[in-house]
């Protein structure tokens, strides 16, 4: 199988992480994000929609957007389970990583960073809209696994919320968020990144790290 | 089971059509997003990030966001299906669900809205900024079912991807977007349409409609 994706991509991250979960090694290949090159009509051919990842399947077959390739990799190679079999428990760790993937990435992505920049907002409110973006989020985050068993998100296993969790922390950091204000979501990270699987897959791991 | 909703809210729609779809009748409460009812202490108790929908169960469980509740109805009550069987194909409705639950929705949803008339954008640039959200969405879902069999999104019967389209396709014209630009979608569309779960679950259909 071929992972398109870039080292910096949280997206592209939470795959990286399941991979390495699964014990399943692909090839990668960058796409240079600030670039542009995930506009390039070859790539738009795999994925419409111009974003990273995309997983191409050895018969061809492509997948898009890093929460349903994380689950068909869960439903075709089930061995770590990335979700519990209880259907409530499923719905909670999915609605954590939603909260991640739905409203937090997609507003401090690339492509809404630049658009603010084209509408003539200066460097530092952008900044600031991403912190925003990660501070409200997170913080909801925080809050909907404070009462649960740790050390992982949900209970004593690495599931589909720690895998969105650490690749969104990261971006946090980077947008100058201050992480120490969510103590349960640094618990769950410290116990993901000792595992060598989140740890190969951390963007200054990838070879096109910069 | 009691649903937190609004009647305008696009991810409230998509649970109220899988609701009927499954025959479930609940309880609907209302929370006027304008008025910020969803940031009342009393509804954050119930879901910290202060979205709407959330479903009470009748254990006083609570699920929130909109896919993973849409997938937990799913895995409780499995007629009719709203995935297809095959990995693949459940990839792909994922996928298509995703890029509009994902890529489109909360990039152009009312608290970002906000957050730019916040930031000084006249209100023709905020709707020209949703506008975009939805073209460009849109314009990706339409290439990613092009070669679909119909009438739905996913051959010939409603799946998650119909049930994330047809509330997106009511954003995107309240934004002012030409929707005739994407044929395929407006087949599904309008053999979603043609189904009273549908119907019944429109905006103007809800006893708090305005």
């Amino acid at each position: 199988m071929k992972l398109h994706g870039y080292f910096r991509s949280s997206a592209a991250y939470r795959v990286r992480i399941a991979l390495n979960l699964k014990g399943l090694s692909v090839e990668h290949l960058s796409h240079h994000l600030r670039k542009g090159e995930q506009c390039a009509p070859a790539y738009l051919a795999i994925n419409p929609q111009g974003l990273v990842p995309a997983l191409e399947g050895n018969a061809g077959e492509v997948l898009t957007q890093s929460l349903a390739i994380i689950e068909w990799l869960d439903e075709t190679h089930p061995e770590p389970p990335l979700l519990p079999k209880d259907p409530l428990q499923r719905a909670k760790v999915r609605a954590f990583a939603q909260a991640i993937a739905c409203d937090i990435h997609p507003v401090q992505n690339l492509k809404v960073l630049t658009r603010l920049r084209e509408l003539g907002l200066p460097n530092e409110q952008v900044t600031a809209w991403a912190a925003w973006a990660n501070r409200e989020g997170l913080s909801a985050c925080e809050t909907l696994i404070a009462g649960e068993r740790g050390p992982f998100c949900y209970g004593d296993k690495a599931s589909l919320a720690d895998l969105c969790l650490v690749p969104q922390l990261a971006n946090a950091r980077r947008f100058g968020v201050d992480v120490n204000a969510f103590p349960r979501l640094l618990k769950a990270e410290a116990a993901a990144t000792a595992m060598k699987a989140f740890a190969d897959a951390a963007p200054d791991k990838q070879p096109d790290a910069e």
